[in-house]
């Protein structure tokens, strides 16, 4: 239907075009006559008798009388794409994903372990209805039309603290979205105790105004004692696989194991991913800027809408990491004191300050704001989402960029069934091709699984980059490694400077790419080491495999030389190969020396890494080696582990 | 600056992660409490005794307190990436390029070729002041304040026509970059005709309430009878290459071959690009938009907006392509007729009535709304500015997607120079290494160039997916083709879908990406045609040069049998030898058959194909052989490209 090809004839534009491969057969007169205009066209750009109607010369007042305002949601309607509404299958997903976010961090705030449910039900051709409930402390009644029926509303954005929404666009744009679409309003219940009666909100945003048109407004009575319940009927589609809301709920249950999350498909079985832990992520706390970050206009800014009246309090009370005696040494360097009225302040004094405070040293900003998810919590969710041989990973210490802190935790899983399906998986790959497929990523914002966008992250251009030639993984120039292999890369951040509104790839900060760099080397160390030692061990099999081949023939050739017992030459002979191939039974170092053989067993008393050797069909995870980092480090139980991996089916 | 280590002690999120090759050599005293910690974890979730401060619980009513509405200018401040602004470099190229952007659009707009000045001036370490004038009609006094000091204001995103911008974001973003990082205002000088007097206006854009701050604002006397200056001051870069702004006014000369754009850069000459043609692009006109495009909401929409009272009025009035017998026949369809009241429809009739014309077969939209750059000029720019040996062109048909129309252009140049310096020219590419360099590609949206986000633009993806080895050119699955190329891609649309409000790259619509590739095999067809003959050509020229090498043998060879004139039997044999490879002279056609050798001239009677000999000198382009496009086409006329040549240097 938008896709029909256009060719009138009255259109310049188009008989330029038409001899090319379309086998028309009119002459197309228009085409010469083109050219000669073009040669006679004349400074003026008037061209009496070429046929055209005159140019119409708009002015500036003509121009003038065109200029309107543009309203957020108008901009946004028409621009649907940058919310993650470019298509129908996506559409879905981000009306799930942005309901499933803002419930998970109402919980976490209200210190409530999450039970998020989801309804997605097929209405028609191409339509589909969304309800997503949480157990969370609900919405006061008098917010709901602003929260759910206006773009750029809500509580995350002023605040520096990690949490998965930032924008306040998400849920008002799925509404919108599906408003657009269906004409059908968004419809939310809440309630916020049980002691309150819960109330039921149908509302249509107004797009010319960005504001919410109130449909029906009435208390009702539930069954759940607080939470949200959020309905939404759009023009969609459902599938199954990569990108699909399956996917995004699964990998939403890895990094955020204290959350159960039930999926009701419109057909098939129910995803019950019941919490693996009755832990809730460490809270986090509001932080103010700190200097380093802030640009100069904000701080000008800042300068003139602050309470403090003296430069003193100012500095300490709106900043991250000025203490009394950093305010006033600052001060003192840029020739003014912390008495100074900061409403007198001229442009070139507060430049002035803000240079000293760049050039000051400040101790870096706090990091409560960030809760990671935590090595424990990674290699658990690996190890139960996929089924590979080798798991490790890594949470790097906090950075900052532009004055936000940020955290990077990187997972590995390499091996075991990865290598055997992933052929299946790969839509990319052609058949009939032996290379094996590229790795996949897995990606996490604050949390939040990023299933599109991926070319464009700055978490998959840090694997890009990373030199997998050097951890013996096969990787052609600018390209992804090849091999059994998942990579998952997680930042947490106060604000995750996401490529577009629809969240789903991180803009590339060099600050960023660094820290996503040095956590997937820390990884891939420790994977290279294995498949080093995996290497010069089937070297040592390799040479043992020769030598029992020949035993036979050796047998056969030394029995015409004189007689003797011709089974136990040969197993003298086995006896000796075994013994002078030994090393095919042992471990070897990064230098290829024999290391003493870790005892298999439940302890992993290791460096945030497992090993389940699967070829042998053993049934739980197996300490290998030791890692090559520093002793004095933080140990994964496996215990743990396996509790959790129990406790999640 | 931004990119210290935080390592503090208290902070258990990064205890965990200290032992990673930091060399740390305290104990962790906090790493096995955590891990205690964690087993101890409760489901009430409270710990005493564990340390901690108790969590706070928010309730629905502390988090209501927080909520609060956001402006889009302090949201787009705090994501300055998505407008272009990610780094100082970046933010330099787009504050020239909107305001060029906008220069363009508004001399079109009035009918004057335009004329664009360019300075960029250093003004500190990492400070820049960017002037840009342009000759168009000038704006308004009362307007320039909304203009260029609020966000989301302009003449041009409610209409359906084609232009260089159309959100009403790009300049005032500019200026709120330059404010945020300098603290210093934009400002603008404006004259509306000869007779008027020139206006000055200082703007600080109050991000809180996305509106103008207005600082000065005055009359001034200046010496250009009409246009309008902008300045910004903003923390930048300056850099020459990819991605600079001599890039992208070099690129956006090709593709506005009528504009005249002088560049002065902070060091080094002048560039001054004056115009190749004083033809205006062709005017476009407004449309309105067309029945297959929009989404049910949006018809609601409509219709509770209208002016018109009677369905029908309604219907031919407000869309395109719906003339009277269409809506009468698409009423009685939907059980309404031509005179039911507008406003008293229910939305179940509207979304019949939605869905009656979905299935109606209607006229495609008008394309006069378009102005493509053309055959001629995609030539003429690429000869130009490209030092190949082959040069194509094609312009597809328009098509539609979500019922905006759009057309795609695509160029390709190849060979001559592009092979000799690109390994040079080429980041990515490693040294040492023999592959010759990937292909460029060169983008452009309405005219203008996109330098950044490649990756993600639907444009670079068709070009991926191109199947490059059937037109004889080196790719490896998944990878750019290798090869002395340069692929241009142009779309012209009513609205072109970005993939951010920074207009980096166009977001991957099917019906996009459709028409671009089979825009790019048009091309490609036309340059394997050529490759394959220059490799039969090469073959045999191998051929004869084996013979040749034979032939003094021969000569001694036979000497010995009898005595004859040495030199006679050798010309003979050379004679003999080029009569029977005479074929490394000819041409041959696809399927190897000689074909007549076109004539070498001026005249290049073929379609949208240029060649230029390079290796031998020759200082024009020269025709090599006949397209294999059916015969009824628009011709290039050479002299018209070597014209444009001259005039342009």
């Amino acid at each position: 239907m938008a896709d029909q090809k256009l060719v009138e004839k009255s259109d310049k534009a188009s008989q330029l075009t038409l001899g090319f491969g379309l086998g028309q057969t009119e002459p197309l007169a228009g085409s010469s006559e083109s050219v000669g205009k073009k040669k006679a066209a004349t400074k003026s750009n008037s061209k009496p008798g070429s046929g055209k109607a005159p140019r119409t010369r708009a002015t500036a007042e003509s121009m003038a009388k065109q200029q309107r305002e543009i309203s957020v949601s108008e901009f946004f309607a028409k621009n649907s794409h940058l919310l993650g509404f470019d298509n129908k299958r996506k559409a879905l997903l981000t009306t799930v994903k942005e309901a499933v976010d803002n419930s998970l961090d109402a919980c976490e705030e209200a210190g409530i372990l999450p039970e998020v449910e989801i309804w997605v039900k097929q209405t028609d051709t191409d339509r589909f209805s969304v309800r997503i409930r949480d157990n969370g402390p609900g919405i006061v009644k008098n917010q709901i039309p602003n929260v759910f029926g206006k773009l750029l509303y809500g509580s995350k954005f002023h605040r520096l603290k990690m949490s998965r929404g930032q924008q306040g666009i998400g849920i008002s744009a799925a509404g919108m979205y599906g408003l657009i679409t269906t004409g059908k309003p968004i419809q939310i219940i809440s309630r916020t105790s049980s002691r309150a009666v819960a109330h039921l909100y149908k509302l249509a945003i107004d797009t010319k105004k960005n504001r919410p048109d109130i449909i029906k407004d009435e208390a009702i009575e539930v069954d759940f004692p607080h939470g949200t319940e959020v309905t939404i009927e759009l023009v969609a589609s459902y599938n199954k696989g990569r990108q699909s809301v399956e996917e995004y709920i699964e990998l939403t249950a890895i990094a955020n194991p204290h959350a159960t999350l039930i999926l009701h498909p419109p057909v098939g079985a129910t995803l019950d991913l019941q919490r693996g832990t009755d832990e809730l992520p460490d809270e986090t706390k509001e932080i103010k800027p700190h200097p380093y970050g802030i640009e100069l206009g904000t701080m000008i800014k800042m300068a003139k809408d602050t309470e403090h009246q003296k430069l003193g309090a100012f500095l300490t009370g709106e900043f991250s990491r000025v203490s009394p005696a950093v305010a006033k040494s600052v001060c003192a360097k840029a020739g003014v004191t912390t008495a100074t009225w900061v409403s007198g302040m001229e442009t070139p004094v507060i430049e002035k300050l803000y240079r000293v405070l760049q050039d000051t040293k400040l101790k870096a900003p706090s990091t409560n704001c960030l809760a990671p998810i935590g090595v424990e919590a990674i290699l658990a969710g690996l190890l139960k989402g996929i089924k590979a041989e080798f798991y490790t990973a890594s949470t790097r210490p906090p950075s900052v960029y532009r004055g936000n802190p940020f955290q990077i935790e990187v997972g590995l899983a390499y091996g075991g069934e990865l290598g055997r399906d992933r052929h299946d998986e790969n839509p990319d790959e052609e058949k009939g091709k032996r290379e094996p497929a590229q790795a996949r990523v897995i990606r996490f914002a604050n949390r939040v699984p990023l299933l599109y966008q991926q070319s464009s992250c700055c978490t998959f251009k840090s694997v890009l980059e990373t030199k997998w030639n050097n951890y013996t993984l096969s990787q052609s120039s600018g390209a992804m490694p090849r091999g059994p292999l998942v990579i998952l890369v997680h930042m947490a951040s106060v604000w995750v400077p996401f490529i577009s509104e629809g969240k789903e790839a991180i803009a590339d900060y060099d600050e960023i790419r660094k820290e996503v760099k040095l956590g997937i080397s820390e990884c891939a160390r420790r994977l290279g080491t294995l498949l080093k030692r995996k290497k010069k061990k089937s070297d040592f099999a390799k040479r043992r495999d020769v030598f029992t081949r020949y035993i036979d023939e050796v047998v056969e050739a030394t029995r015409s030389i004189t007689t003797f017992n011709k089974e136990d030459f040969r197993q003298s002979l086995i006896a000796l190969s075994q013994n002078y191939t030994a090393a095919a039974d042992m471990e070897f170092d990064d230098h290829g020396k024999v290391i003493k053989k870790a005892k298999p067993g439940n302890d992993l008393g290791l460096a945030n890494t497992v090993v389940v050797n699967r070829d042998e069909e053993t049934d739980g995870p197996e300490a290998l080696f030791e890692d090559d980092a520093p002793k004095k480090v933080a140990n994964v139980s496996l215990k743990q582990s396996k509790k959790k991996k129990k406790r999640r089916k």
